[in-house]
């Protein structure tokens, strides 16, 4: 007897099973746009660096906001847990695999001083950039004031998972709603996978949403917890939710993910972290461990060594001798976009995307044995 | 010419290949509850210990008990063979790859003392533990009353595949029904990987379903008998089979799978084995060689080394310092609960789950690469 | 503008995607009758080895007779092409890597000596061994005669891909219904693979059909020509032409493929090779180069190393103190159809399969980390 | 609330998903043919030397004409930027793996001499070979007057992804139908992977279509673009294109696709790089790297090696003791060809395909192991 269809399991598909396109028109590289707008501010990028200790802090975020990016500050981190965090950091990069974890959680488990949130953001400011902050839904309340008080230009409100209807022990928890009317910057919310619950964190008012739990190089949620999404259909179902915002409240809200190919399945920018720990100029060393604060009793997220290749401008602009695409990422956007015929973000949208698992070992046998 | 169509070859899913949806409201973890209930006991814990002589012995049993869960006594293994099982343990610790399936061959190939059932349930008893033993059918019939005259708890049947309708040899086989209208305890039966034998075995008065053909990470059954399910659909098949017993009896019988992330596909509870080999706790020195007894002419199970990384007590609830997930189950679980919404386990058999095999590699090459 | 659609790409399965379902029904495996008949003679086991000069001699044949399967005598390999085989086989075992190939095309350049053919088809008889031969079918008509007169029991025509239709520069080709008629004992033709050339062949009168392109352990057909259909949809198809041509014929021709699971697809029974090398009386010293004749100017086949491992009567019936399934057959066949209730082949067809690529890697992490 | 269906994902395959299914019919490999016309020339072989520095020199393209197939020359490359490329070919074989690329840049960054041009194509010539030469659309009005006042048989337009309709900054840029009337030599276009880019090509006039975005050894545009479609469905899609022309024009255009297996899907000629660059004529000392030019900012091609195996003839028509498929391109062909009873390869279009992932790996545990 076959069993009655209890659960219905739908196929869901990740970057490395899609394959863009080539369009039937073609243009050249150069005469393409990839603005990003969030509320009134328009980036020349549509390139965000995670807020990762490892990849952002004060300088870094100056930079990047100068190269038409946004670096977003990490405001629950070392960098608000410590005067100097140039020294914490350096020893997370000189511990053995075995002792960094335990390190991480020692090191996180110290208290955020509120003078050093406020601090971090007036120092990104007072040299020109543009400065977006992070905190966690859980003390959102407490620190967005000092945020906004400190001129930050953005706020994130960033957990593995964030909702729009969270069940608390407190009597009165984080309602968006009130948060984004008490603070006049943005609020960019994350992370979300769902179309629903992409539409009812738009609906609060937010104005973008960061798309994706645990496709992160250095977060290992899906394994301890079992939860996730891959991120193209993520991508393409929030993309959706986006889309039937727009036509109910007129508003386009900005939604961000975290690698190129994903901007074909509907995403307004991405953010980006291990290629960015890349960088000269980040402060982890070569080394990152993720978005995820290291837990106390049950950590997701290992420290892994990405090595440092060049300097943020090369990763964004070239030049580069690299051969896999990690420098060069805004060449690589539009010479995408031009093979495509698009002539900017919403028009990629449209470009068309294959299943294609064969795309990354097709004929390449040579080259993987060789890698 | 087309062949006509012979065969249907229905598509079964694997836990490697699924991934749980986070829910469109989340809530507190420490707000969930993850009881299960067999017949009249209820444990604190979903999670069982599997009958493996490398898991659990008397000492094991009665700690599992304490901290909320029930250990399954194998009473057909080197408890019940040895009056010192200590000494066979640290000697198939000590074995060479090479020597080690002939001993464990020997091992077990010493007779079972009945005396020695009847005192491994009683000191677990005499502990203040909840004592569940597992027989095979073969030796059901013979081994029941002892069990339940020692005053265990419950009783567990078990092998490879067990069925209400099996055609042996003896004039007279193990009639379920008959043997639960024997004994006045509990009887859970196992293993079990589909719809209409599910429902079968439901029918005859089971107290619980053992879910699963050859997941175990010693067992090598699928590999020498071809035979076997993938954990998700026979999940999903067997919560089917409770769902319409349920309907038809009114009894909800609970089925018993070995892995978290089958709760969602509708497991009430898991029965784990490897991750407990790793407690300090488990007599099996970091090693354990699967469920199945090592059969003299045709093994269907190879030790492996698990190691040994903390207490039972940290493997269950933290604190720990590992990112794979293998200890603090219990925060994972009710961590994914409540990013899923569900307040308790039938609630988290309603929570989404997509076929998304990117999920364990997607973003994850230098994870790979430095593991 | 979509591509009209031009080509139908319909999905075929190999043996390690596929998992067998136990059944709602059990049985022990000791009433379990696994004969399999060709003609009028019929075999204890559905156990035939195959054609292969590592595999069968003249010693091979007679035990493998006399422990009731059928190993088949290459009669255009090293045992009709030289006095004293034995010394050939050992200078292909000594040979090292890259000196092999040529090696075994320089041997195989030899000619075929006929009073060798005889005389092995003899020396079988006279130690009361039943007699199966194989030839190509380019030479077919010109052995044919030779092997009859020897009193062969039966006759197997074999390449690459066999069909009822072959176009040859020659006059007249062979014609099976003429080949068929000539000789007095049962034919066997192969390979084949889909359900149009196996019904064409089972209508000239063949006694049995080979199924399989390119799935054998040395053969590298499938990379070599792009030629190839996954045995499990190979095996559905051919059993269907069976089914179909009983039906309008009143007679039941065996099919025969190469691997236990395939049973359940509709296999009759398997050929096997590699496992049969591993086995002391198996001429090829724990080599094996496949089935295919080293060809000269095209090589499909290599030589691989598989090791000695036991007694050909180990292999079949155990005991066994291996985990992989490479001994005890029979058993693992008997018990495989005990759990899904099967009292025969033909009942063992009708088991359940499902698709289950997770098959061989869910929960397996240590034992392939260990492998 | 489910996603509305934003964006359909259509499932494109690679040539390692599929195999080729032997027919009902076969015939001898010696009765086929395998001409490929390319307008008024008629090729013996259907296979093109891909226009790779590492492959193609005069002396190579010469010898390819006497074997019968068509060697393209690179006219963007070492061979017309160079006096002596050999000395830059060889410069590049002895460069370690972190250098080589920047010197790729460097080396490449070096101007055209247009007078190389017309030398390269007049020795190729002068020696009694076809010549082809190629460049890419940005630079073929500049050269093909050049490439055709030397006396060039045929021109390649090659880049990335090239398609009738492309927007430059340039006031007029490429426009084929002016293109192909200014010439008098037939013009082969590529790289294309849709129907409709391939039917708007064919309707602009040229005598060929190259097929495929990435599929090349060395080409990583798919990891650095994103780009791309594995080469059997690009190919069934391009074919359906060249049918649908047909029909509208009454013109064949024959598409070229890189691998055998492709010729079932629909092409008419393979081009070839790797394996070319195997034989001992070729230039580049058992290295290539790939046809993309080496870019000064976004490199999307690394070096590999590929070893030298044999001569140029060996390859094509053996004898081989390779059992791997790289040497006897023809003998393969024509085996397969045989093996599905195609006297040509346009019946070699209809043989069926199966989508058979498994078709690489069933059966090869051995093999793959001792690789």
């Amino acid at each position: 007897m076959p069993a009655p269809k209890l659960k219905e399991l739908r196929r869901a598909y990740g970057f490395d099973e899609v394959a863009i396109v080539p369009g039937d028109v073609t243009i050249n590289p150069e005469q393409t746009n990839i603005d990003l707008q969030i509320e009134n501010t328009t980036f020349a990028l549509p390139i965000l660096s995670s807020a990762m200790d490892a990849v952002v802090d004060v300088k870094f975020a100056v930079l990047m906001s100068k190269l038409g990016g946004l670096a977003v500050l990490h405001l629950e981190g070392v960098q608000t847990r410590y005067d100097n965090p140039e020294e914490v950091l350096a020893e997370i990069a000189r511990a053995s695999k075995a002792e960094v974890t335990p390190l991480l959680q020692k090191i996180y488990s110290q208290p955020i001083k509120e003078n050093l949130i406020s601090q971090r953001v007036e120092a990104v400011k007072k040299a020109g950039g543009i400065c977006a902050g992070s905190v966690t839904p859980a003390n959102a309340k407490r620190f967005a004031p000092l945020v906004t008080e400190a001129k930050a230009d953005l706020l994130f409100v960033q957990s593995t998972v964030t909702t729009a209807r969270h069940t608390s022990k407190s009597v009165r928890g984080l309602i968006f709603p009130e948060l984004i009317k008490s603070i006049k910057i943005p609020v960019v919310v994350g992370n979300c996978v769902s179309y629903t619950s992409c539409l009812e964190l738009m609906r609060t008012g937010v104005a973008g949403i960061l798309i994706g739990v645990g496709p992160g190089a250095a977060c290992t949620s899906r394994e301890v917890l079992g939860i996730g999404v891959p991120q193209i259909t993520a991508t393409i179902d929030c993309a959706a939710a986006r889309d039937a915002y727009q036509k109910e409240s007129g508003r386009y809200v900005p939604v961000i993910t975290d690698v190129c190919k994903a901007i074909v399945a509907g995403a307004d920018g991405v953010m980006i972290g291990s290629i960015f720990a890349q960088a000269k100029e980040a402060p982890g060393h070569g080394f990152h461990w993720g978005m995820s604060q290291p837990h106390g009793t049950l950590p997701r997220g290992t420290r892994i060594q990405v090595g440092t290749t060049g300097s943020l401008e090369q990763i964004l602009f070239g030049p580069s001798s690299l051969t896999d695409g990690s420098q060069n990422l805004v060449g690589a956007l539009k010479t995408a976009m031009g093979v495509c015929g698009a002539f900017n973000i919403r028009e990629m949208h449209k470009a068309e995307m294959v299943l294609a698992p064969a795309i990354t070992t097709e004929g390449k046998s040579w080259q993987m044995a060789q890698a």
